[in-house]
Protein backbone atom coordinates (compact mmCIF):
# COMPACT_ATOMS: atom_id res chain seq x y z
CA UNK A 1 0.00 0.00 0.00
CA UNK A 2 0.78 3.52 0.34
CA UNK A 3 3.71 4.54 -1.88
CA UNK A 4 2.65 1.70 -4.34
CA UNK A 5 -0.36 3.73 -5.01
CA UNK A 6 -3.66 2.23 -7.12
CA UNK A 7 -1.77 -0.34 -8.27
CA UNK A 8 -2.14 -2.56 -5.22
CA UNK A 9 -5.39 -1.43 -4.12
CA UNK A 10 -7.40 -4.51 -4.00
CA UNK A 11 -8.93 -6.35 -0.82
CA UNK A 12 -6.24 -9.31 -0.45
CA UNK A 13 -4.03 -6.09 0.37
CA UNK A 14 -6.07 -4.19 2.34
CA UNK A 15 -7.08 -7.31 4.27
CA UNK A 16 -3.40 -8.45 4.57
CA UNK A 17 -2.46 -4.91 5.91
CA UNK A 18 -5.22 -5.20 8.62
CA UNK A 19 -3.90 -8.45 9.68
CA UNK A 20 -0.19 -7.71 9.59
CA UNK A 21 -1.38 -4.14 12.22
CA UNK A 22 -2.59 -6.96 14.39
CA UNK A 23 0.59 -7.39 15.64
CA UNK A 24 1.75 -3.77 15.51
CA UNK A 25 -1.30 -3.34 17.85
CA UNK A 26 -0.60 -6.13 20.26
CA UNK A 27 2.84 -5.66 20.84
CA UNK A 28 2.31 -1.93 21.02
CA UNK A 29 -0.31 -3.09 24.11
CA UNK A 30 2.41 -5.81 25.52
CA UNK A 31 4.89 -2.94 25.89
CA UNK A 32 2.54 -0.42 27.69
CA UNK A 33 2.25 -3.52 29.90
CA UNK A 34 5.36 -3.06 31.66
CA UNK A 35 4.52 -0.03 32.61
CA UNK A 36 1.45 0.73 35.60
CA UNK A 37 -0.71 3.01 34.85
CA UNK A 38 1.15 6.64 35.70
CA UNK A 39 -1.68 9.01 35.91
CA UNK A 40 0.34 11.96 36.60
CA UNK A 41 1.28 11.91 32.31
CA UNK A 42 -2.73 12.05 31.65
CA UNK A 43 -3.04 15.49 34.49
CA UNK A 44 -3.94 18.94 33.21
CA UNK A 45 -1.86 20.26 31.91
CA UNK A 46 -1.08 17.00 30.07
CA UNK A 47 2.79 15.51 29.91
CA UNK A 48 0.76 13.15 27.32
CA UNK A 49 -0.71 15.88 25.24
CA UNK A 50 2.31 17.87 24.60
CA UNK A 51 4.69 14.76 23.77
CA UNK A 52 2.10 13.36 21.56
CA UNK A 53 2.10 17.39 19.96
CA UNK A 54 6.06 17.35 19.68
CA UNK A 55 5.96 13.79 18.92
CA UNK A 56 3.59 14.77 15.62
CA UNK A 57 5.88 17.77 14.75
CA UNK A 58 9.26 16.13 14.41
CA UNK A 59 7.46 12.80 12.47
CA UNK A 60 5.58 15.85 10.68
CA UNK A 61 8.76 17.36 9.09
CA UNK A 62 10.12 13.67 8.48
CA UNK A 63 7.06 13.30 5.85
CA UNK A 64 4.75 11.18 8.29
CA UNK A 65 1.67 12.42 7.39
CA UNK A 66 2.51 12.71 3.60
CA UNK A 67 0.88 9.04 3.69
CA UNK A 68 -3.14 8.95 3.48
CA UNK A 69 -2.49 5.75 6.10
CA UNK A 70 -1.26 8.67 8.84
CA UNK A 71 -3.40 10.54 10.51
CA UNK A 72 -2.31 12.97 13.55
CA UNK A 73 -3.96 13.71 16.71
CA UNK A 74 -3.35 17.07 16.66
CA UNK A 75 -3.54 18.22 13.01
CA UNK A 76 -3.72 21.56 13.20
CA UNK A 77 -0.38 23.72 12.58
CA UNK A 78 2.00 20.53 11.27
CA UNK A 79 5.02 21.87 10.13
CA UNK A 80 5.86 20.59 6.21
CA UNK A 81 7.74 17.86 5.26
CA UNK A 82 11.51 18.61 5.02
CA UNK A 83 11.66 16.04 2.09
CA UNK A 84 9.86 16.86 -1.71
CA UNK A 85 6.27 14.41 -1.35
CA UNK A 86 6.74 11.30 -3.35
CA UNK A 87 4.78 12.10 -6.37
CA UNK A 88 1.97 9.75 -6.93
CA UNK A 89 -1.95 9.94 -7.92
CA UNK A 90 -4.36 9.56 -4.78
CA UNK A 91 -5.92 6.81 -3.84
CA UNK A 92 -8.68 8.09 -1.76
CA UNK A 93 -11.63 9.80 -2.69
CA UNK A 94 -10.78 13.36 -1.72
CA UNK A 95 -13.79 14.40 0.30
CA UNK A 96 -13.48 11.31 2.59
CA UNK A 97 -9.45 11.54 2.80
CA UNK A 98 -9.65 13.87 5.57
CA UNK A 99 -12.12 12.16 8.00
CA UNK A 100 -9.79 12.00 11.31
CA UNK A 101 -11.44 10.32 14.38
CA UNK A 102 -8.81 10.24 16.60
CA UNK A 103 -10.56 11.87 19.12
CA UNK A 104 -12.69 9.48 20.30
CA UNK A 105 -9.71 7.01 19.75
CA UNK A 106 -7.53 8.55 22.09
CA UNK A 107 -10.37 9.52 24.93
CA UNK A 108 -10.65 5.85 24.57
CA UNK A 109 -7.58 4.69 24.59
CA UNK A 110 -7.24 6.58 28.16
CA UNK A 111 -10.22 6.12 29.58
CA UNK A 112 -10.86 2.00 28.70
CA UNK A 113 -7.48 0.81 27.29
CA UNK A 114 -5.19 1.71 29.57
CA UNK A 115 -6.57 0.56 33.03
CA UNK A 116 -7.34 -2.95 31.07
CA UNK A 117 -3.97 -3.30 30.07
CA UNK A 118 -1.76 -1.12 32.61
CA UNK A 119 1.00 -3.46 35.12
CA UNK A 120 0.08 -3.33 38.34
CA UNK A 121 0.78 -0.57 41.10
CA UNK A 122 -0.16 3.30 40.52
CA UNK A 123 3.26 4.93 39.56
CA UNK A 124 7.00 3.62 38.56
CA UNK A 125 8.13 7.46 37.44
CA UNK A 126 8.86 6.15 34.19
CA UNK A 127 7.07 9.15 32.58
CA UNK A 128 8.78 9.31 28.86
CA UNK A 129 8.98 5.60 28.25
CA UNK A 130 5.28 5.15 29.05
CA UNK A 131 4.41 8.10 27.02
CA UNK A 132 6.76 6.88 24.28
CA UNK A 133 4.42 3.65 24.89
CA UNK A 134 1.31 5.01 24.61
CA UNK A 135 2.05 7.16 21.11
CA UNK A 136 2.86 3.54 19.93
CA UNK A 137 0.03 1.70 21.09
CA UNK A 138 -2.43 5.33 19.80
CA UNK A 139 -0.61 5.51 16.24
CA UNK A 140 -1.20 2.01 15.96
CA UNK A 141 -5.17 1.77 16.61
CA UNK A 142 -5.45 5.00 14.93
CA UNK A 143 -3.82 3.63 11.46
CA UNK A 144 -6.14 0.24 11.46
CA UNK A 145 -9.20 2.15 12.02
CA UNK A 146 -8.45 4.46 9.57
CA UNK A 147 -7.46 2.05 7.26
CA UNK A 148 -11.67 1.56 7.12
CA UNK A 149 -11.66 4.29 4.26
CA UNK A 150 -9.20 2.09 2.01
CA UNK A 151 -11.75 -0.59 2.90
CA UNK A 152 -14.43 1.72 1.94
CA UNK A 153 -12.78 2.85 -1.03
CA UNK A 154 -12.13 -0.92 -2.04
CA UNK A 155 -15.11 -2.25 -1.60
CA UNK A 156 -17.28 0.85 -3.41
CA UNK A 157 -14.80 0.47 -6.62
CA UNK A 158 -15.65 -3.48 -6.32
CA UNK A 159 -19.42 -2.86 -6.52
CA UNK A 160 -20.32 1.39 -6.73
CA UNK A 161 -24.15 -0.49 -7.60
CA UNK A 162 -24.16 -1.73 -4.27
CA UNK A 163 -23.64 1.25 -2.41
CA UNK A 164 -24.73 3.80 -4.41
CA UNK A 165 -28.26 3.85 -3.61
CA UNK A 166 -27.83 4.35 -0.02
CA UNK A 167 -25.03 6.85 0.11
CA UNK A 168 -27.73 9.05 -2.02
CA UNK A 169 -30.10 8.44 0.08
CA UNK A 170 -27.86 9.59 2.86
CA UNK A 171 -28.52 6.11 4.82
CA UNK A 172 -25.97 5.20 7.41
CA UNK A 173 -27.91 2.24 9.07
CA UNK A 174 -28.18 0.80 5.49
CA UNK A 175 -24.75 1.39 4.68
CA UNK A 176 -23.98 -0.29 7.95
CA UNK A 177 -25.65 -2.97 7.16
CA UNK A 178 -24.09 -3.54 3.99
CA UNK A 179 -20.53 -3.49 5.95
CA UNK A 180 -21.12 -5.81 8.75
CA UNK A 181 -20.22 -9.55 7.94
CA UNK A 182 -20.70 -11.02 11.46
CA UNK A 183 -18.31 -14.27 10.82
CA UNK A 184 -16.03 -12.32 9.48
CA UNK A 185 -15.60 -10.12 12.73
CA UNK A 186 -15.49 -13.31 14.70
CA UNK A 187 -13.00 -14.38 12.98
CA UNK A 188 -10.68 -11.45 13.62
CA UNK A 189 -11.61 -11.40 17.42
CA UNK A 190 -10.87 -15.18 17.39
CA UNK A 191 -7.55 -14.27 15.79
CA UNK A 192 -6.50 -11.43 17.80
CA UNK A 193 -7.38 -13.02 20.91
CA UNK A 194 -5.20 -16.08 19.48
CA UNK A 195 -2.35 -13.71 18.94
CA UNK A 196 -2.49 -12.06 22.28
CA UNK A 197 -1.45 -15.71 23.46
CA UNK A 198 1.02 -16.54 21.15
CA UNK A 199 3.38 -12.90 21.43
CA UNK A 200 2.40 -12.59 25.22
CA UNK A 201 2.85 -15.48 26.64
CA UNK A 202 6.12 -16.57 28.75
CA UNK A 203 8.42 -18.39 25.97
CA UNK A 204 10.42 -19.95 29.35
CA UNK A 205 7.08 -21.61 30.95
CA UNK A 206 4.57 -21.59 28.18
CA UNK A 207 2.17 -24.26 30.37
CA UNK A 208 1.88 -21.73 32.87
CA UNK A 209 -0.55 -19.76 31.01
CA UNK A 210 -0.17 -16.18 31.70
CA UNK A 211 -0.45 -13.81 29.25
CA UNK A 212 1.29 -10.15 29.70
CA UNK A 213 -2.17 -8.61 27.97
CA UNK A 214 -5.22 -10.44 28.75
CA UNK A 215 -6.16 -12.29 25.57
CA UNK A 216 -10.01 -11.54 26.40
CA UNK A 217 -9.40 -7.59 26.51
CA UNK A 218 -7.83 -7.90 23.17
CA UNK A 219 -10.80 -9.53 22.02
CA UNK A 220 -12.79 -7.14 23.28
CA UNK A 221 -11.22 -4.28 22.10
CA UNK A 222 -11.57 -5.54 18.58
CA UNK A 223 -15.54 -6.59 18.99
CA UNK A 224 -16.21 -3.57 20.81
CA UNK A 225 -14.19 -0.73 19.37
CA UNK A 226 -11.91 -1.25 16.47
CA UNK A 227 -14.30 -3.09 14.63
CA UNK A 228 -17.34 -0.71 15.37
CA UNK A 229 -15.07 2.32 14.76
CA UNK A 230 -13.52 1.20 11.70
CA UNK A 231 -16.83 0.44 10.14
CA UNK A 232 -18.08 4.14 11.56
CA UNK A 233 -14.78 5.38 9.41
CA UNK A 234 -16.11 3.09 6.18
CA UNK A 235 -19.70 4.66 6.65
CA UNK A 236 -18.14 8.23 6.66
CA UNK A 237 -15.94 8.25 4.02
CA UNK A 238 -18.84 6.06 1.48
CA UNK A 239 -21.44 8.92 2.47
CA UNK A 240 -18.88 11.23 1.20
CA UNK A 241 -17.54 9.05 -1.89
CA UNK A 242 -20.15 10.47 -4.65
CA UNK A 243 -19.18 13.93 -3.47
CA UNK B 1 14.77 -1.74 39.29
CA UNK B 2 14.55 1.65 38.44
CA UNK B 3 12.70 3.61 40.84
CA UNK B 4 12.28 1.28 43.01
CA UNK B 5 16.56 1.36 43.79
CA UNK B 6 18.63 -0.64 45.57
CA UNK B 7 15.89 -2.75 47.39
CA UNK B 8 15.25 -4.93 44.23
CA UNK B 9 18.59 -4.90 42.44
CA UNK B 10 19.59 -8.25 42.97
CA UNK B 11 20.58 -11.48 40.58
CA UNK B 12 17.06 -12.04 40.05
CA UNK B 13 15.82 -8.49 39.08
CA UNK B 14 18.44 -8.28 36.66
CA UNK B 15 17.92 -11.38 34.70
CA UNK B 16 13.87 -10.69 34.70
CA UNK B 17 14.60 -7.39 33.37
CA UNK B 18 17.17 -8.75 30.91
CA UNK B 19 14.65 -11.84 29.73
CA UNK B 20 11.99 -9.13 29.26
CA UNK B 21 14.24 -6.51 27.32
CA UNK B 22 14.56 -9.48 24.75
CA UNK B 23 10.80 -9.53 23.97
CA UNK B 24 11.30 -5.57 23.50
CA UNK B 25 14.05 -5.71 20.79
CA UNK B 26 12.47 -8.90 19.09
CA UNK B 27 9.20 -7.01 18.64
CA UNK B 28 11.06 -3.60 17.56
CA UNK B 29 13.00 -5.92 14.86
CA UNK B 30 9.66 -6.92 13.70
CA UNK B 31 8.25 -3.88 13.07
CA UNK B 32 11.29 -2.45 11.42
CA UNK B 33 11.07 -5.50 9.16
CA UNK B 34 7.72 -4.09 7.67
CA UNK B 35 9.60 -1.36 5.88
CA UNK B 36 12.79 -1.89 3.59
CA UNK B 37 16.41 -0.44 3.80
CA UNK B 38 15.12 3.45 3.28
CA UNK B 39 18.70 4.38 2.36
CA UNK B 40 17.65 7.90 1.98
CA UNK B 41 17.35 7.76 5.90
CA UNK B 42 20.96 7.61 6.18
CA UNK B 43 22.53 10.00 3.24
CA UNK B 44 24.16 12.96 5.12
CA UNK B 45 23.01 15.42 6.02
CA UNK B 46 21.15 12.09 7.70
CA UNK B 47 17.48 12.14 8.48
CA UNK B 48 17.81 9.73 10.94
CA UNK B 49 20.17 11.94 12.88
CA UNK B 50 18.14 14.72 13.12
CA UNK B 51 15.10 12.73 13.85
CA UNK B 52 16.86 10.84 17.09
CA UNK B 53 18.62 13.87 18.10
CA UNK B 54 15.14 15.86 18.36
CA UNK B 55 13.56 12.87 19.41
CA UNK B 56 15.77 12.89 22.35
CA UNK B 57 15.80 16.29 23.25
CA UNK B 58 11.74 15.80 23.37
CA UNK B 59 12.11 12.69 25.92
CA UNK B 60 14.78 14.37 27.96
CA UNK B 61 11.95 17.06 28.71
CA UNK B 62 9.20 13.95 29.49
CA UNK B 63 12.35 12.80 31.77
CA UNK B 64 13.25 9.82 30.35
CA UNK B 65 17.54 10.49 31.18
CA UNK B 66 16.56 10.82 34.89
CA UNK B 67 16.57 7.03 34.90
CA UNK B 68 19.73 5.17 34.97
CA UNK B 69 18.90 2.74 32.76
CA UNK B 70 18.45 5.24 29.76
CA UNK B 71 21.46 6.35 27.79
CA UNK B 72 21.14 8.87 24.64
CA UNK B 73 22.26 8.91 21.40
CA UNK B 74 23.50 12.47 21.78
CA UNK B 75 23.81 13.06 25.35
CA UNK B 76 25.24 16.98 24.63
CA UNK B 77 23.10 19.68 25.18
CA UNK B 78 19.97 17.55 25.82
CA UNK B 79 16.87 19.86 27.99
CA UNK B 80 16.61 19.37 31.16
CA UNK B 81 13.38 17.62 32.52
CA UNK B 82 10.16 19.13 32.94
CA UNK B 83 8.91 17.32 35.83
CA UNK B 84 11.60 17.77 39.34
CA UNK B 85 13.36 14.28 39.19
CA UNK B 86 12.56 11.26 42.00
CA UNK B 87 14.49 11.41 44.75
CA UNK B 88 16.33 8.07 45.22
CA UNK B 89 19.53 7.04 46.24
CA UNK B 90 22.17 5.96 43.17
CA UNK B 91 22.23 1.98 42.64
CA UNK B 92 25.02 2.57 40.22
CA UNK B 93 28.78 3.41 41.50
CA UNK B 94 29.39 7.16 40.16
CA UNK B 95 32.31 6.69 37.62
CA UNK B 96 30.83 3.73 35.89
CA UNK B 97 27.20 5.46 35.48
CA UNK B 98 28.24 7.24 32.67
CA UNK B 99 29.30 4.95 30.17
CA UNK B 100 27.86 5.44 27.29
CA UNK B 101 28.60 2.90 23.91
CA UNK B 102 25.61 4.19 22.14
CA UNK B 103 28.50 5.53 19.45
CA UNK B 104 28.80 1.68 18.38
CA UNK B 105 25.71 0.37 18.82
CA UNK B 106 24.62 3.03 16.21
CA UNK B 107 27.15 2.64 13.79
CA UNK B 108 26.62 -1.35 14.23
CA UNK B 109 23.10 -1.14 13.88
CA UNK B 110 23.26 0.84 10.60
CA UNK B 111 25.88 -0.89 8.89
CA UNK B 112 25.27 -4.97 9.60
CA UNK B 113 21.58 -4.81 11.77
CA UNK B 114 19.44 -2.96 9.10
CA UNK B 115 20.37 -5.01 6.11
CA UNK B 116 19.75 -7.92 7.94
CA UNK B 117 16.61 -7.35 9.20
CA UNK B 118 15.00 -4.68 6.30
CA UNK B 119 12.31 -6.14 4.05
CA UNK B 120 13.33 -6.68 -0.11
CA UNK B 121 13.28 -3.60 -2.13
CA UNK B 122 14.82 -0.29 -1.56
CA UNK B 123 12.71 2.31 -0.95
CA UNK B 124 8.89 2.67 0.12
CA UNK B 125 9.35 6.00 1.01
CA UNK B 126 8.28 5.76 4.62
CA UNK B 127 11.09 7.53 5.97
CA UNK B 128 9.25 8.80 9.25
CA UNK B 129 7.64 5.68 10.19
CA UNK B 130 10.94 4.03 9.84
CA UNK B 131 13.06 6.43 11.51
CA UNK B 132 10.79 5.54 14.55
CA UNK B 133 10.97 2.25 14.33
CA UNK B 134 15.13 2.64 14.12
CA UNK B 135 14.51 4.59 17.08
CA UNK B 136 12.59 1.84 18.77
CA UNK B 137 15.18 -0.67 17.77
CA UNK B 138 18.23 1.77 19.39
CA UNK B 139 16.66 2.82 22.49
CA UNK B 140 15.47 -1.43 23.17
CA UNK B 141 19.18 -2.26 22.51
CA UNK B 142 21.21 0.31 23.94
CA UNK B 143 19.45 0.10 27.20
CA UNK B 144 19.88 -3.73 26.88
CA UNK B 145 23.21 -3.21 26.83
CA UNK B 146 24.30 -0.66 28.82
CA UNK B 147 21.96 -2.60 31.66
CA UNK B 148 25.91 -4.21 31.87
CA UNK B 149 26.34 -1.93 34.41
CA UNK B 150 23.57 -2.81 36.86
CA UNK B 151 24.74 -6.33 36.15
CA UNK B 152 28.36 -5.87 36.82
CA UNK B 153 27.02 -3.79 39.93
CA UNK B 154 24.95 -6.93 41.37
CA UNK B 155 28.33 -9.18 40.55
CA UNK B 156 30.32 -7.00 42.58
CA UNK B 157 28.30 -6.48 45.61
CA UNK B 158 27.51 -10.34 45.51
CA UNK B 159 31.44 -10.82 45.81
CA UNK B 160 33.62 -8.07 45.71
CA UNK B 161 36.52 -10.53 46.46
CA UNK B 162 36.45 -11.84 43.44
CA UNK B 163 36.50 -8.91 41.32
CA UNK B 164 39.31 -6.50 43.58
CA UNK B 165 42.55 -7.91 42.53
CA UNK B 166 41.43 -7.52 39.14
CA UNK B 167 40.26 -4.36 39.49
CA UNK B 168 43.29 -3.18 41.16
CA UNK B 169 45.32 -4.99 38.09
CA UNK B 170 43.50 -3.04 35.54
CA UNK B 171 43.62 -6.64 34.29
CA UNK B 172 40.62 -6.57 31.30
CA UNK B 173 40.80 -10.23 30.28
CA UNK B 174 41.16 -11.54 34.30
CA UNK B 175 37.86 -9.59 34.22
CA UNK B 176 36.50 -10.66 31.37
CA UNK B 177 37.00 -14.51 32.01
CA UNK B 178 35.20 -13.62 35.40
CA UNK B 179 32.10 -12.47 33.72
CA UNK B 180 31.84 -15.26 30.93
CA UNK B 181 29.92 -18.15 31.33
CA UNK B 182 29.84 -19.83 28.27
CA UNK B 183 26.53 -22.29 28.90
CA UNK B 184 24.54 -19.22 29.72
CA UNK B 185 25.60 -17.17 26.64
CA UNK B 186 24.50 -20.52 24.69
CA UNK B 187 21.04 -20.22 26.85
CA UNK B 188 20.54 -17.24 25.65
CA UNK B 189 21.23 -17.27 22.41
CA UNK B 190 18.94 -20.56 22.39
CA UNK B 191 16.31 -18.68 23.84
CA UNK B 192 16.10 -15.56 21.70
CA UNK B 193 16.13 -18.13 18.16
CA UNK B 194 13.02 -19.15 20.10
CA UNK B 195 11.34 -16.14 20.75
CA UNK B 196 11.77 -14.96 17.27
CA UNK B 197 10.24 -17.93 15.91
CA UNK B 198 7.55 -17.60 18.24
CA UNK B 199 6.77 -13.71 17.74
CA UNK B 200 7.71 -13.88 14.10
CA UNK B 201 5.33 -16.61 13.05
CA UNK B 202 2.57 -16.33 10.73
CA UNK B 203 0.13 -17.00 13.51
CA UNK B 204 -2.72 -18.11 10.89
CA UNK B 205 -0.10 -20.72 8.85
CA UNK B 206 2.60 -21.75 11.91
CA UNK B 207 2.96 -24.66 9.84
CA UNK B 208 4.57 -22.27 6.99
CA UNK B 209 7.73 -22.07 8.90
CA UNK B 210 8.32 -18.27 7.36
CA UNK B 211 9.23 -15.79 9.83
CA UNK B 212 9.21 -11.76 10.11
CA UNK B 213 13.10 -11.94 10.73
CA UNK B 214 15.69 -15.01 11.08
CA UNK B 215 15.54 -16.71 14.14
CA UNK B 216 19.52 -16.95 13.22
CA UNK B 217 19.68 -13.18 12.61
CA UNK B 218 18.53 -12.85 16.53
CA UNK B 219 20.67 -15.57 18.13
CA UNK B 220 23.37 -14.49 16.12
CA UNK B 221 22.54 -10.32 16.84
CA UNK B 222 22.95 -11.76 20.51
CA UNK B 223 26.00 -14.17 20.28
CA UNK B 224 28.17 -11.83 18.12
CA UNK B 225 27.31 -8.08 19.46
CA UNK B 226 24.68 -7.46 22.37
CA UNK B 227 26.82 -10.46 24.77
CA UNK B 228 30.19 -9.07 23.90
CA UNK B 229 28.81 -5.61 24.23
CA UNK B 230 27.29 -6.21 27.52
CA UNK B 231 30.55 -7.42 28.87
CA UNK B 232 32.66 -4.69 27.63
CA UNK B 233 29.74 -2.36 29.51
CA UNK B 234 30.83 -4.61 32.85
CA UNK B 235 34.06 -4.82 32.17
CA UNK B 236 34.48 -0.70 31.63
CA UNK B 237 32.09 -0.53 34.75
CA UNK B 238 34.01 -2.36 37.21
CA UNK B 239 37.44 -0.94 36.14
CA UNK B 240 35.84 2.26 37.35
CA UNK B 241 33.91 0.51 40.58
CA UNK B 242 36.91 1.42 42.96
CA UNK B 243 37.26 4.89 41.73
Amino acid sequence: MGEEGDRLLNLESVRKSLVRQEDTIIFSLIERSKYPINSRLYHQPSLLHFFINESEALQAKAGRYISPEENAFFPDSLPPPMLPPPKHKPVLHPSGASININEKIFDHYLKTLIPLVAAEGSDDGNYATTAASDLACLQALSRRIHFGKFVAEVKFRDSPQDYTPAILAKDKEGLMALLTFESVEEAIKKRVEKKAMVFGQDVEKPESGTYKVKPAVVSQLYGEWVIPLTKFVQVEYLLRRLD
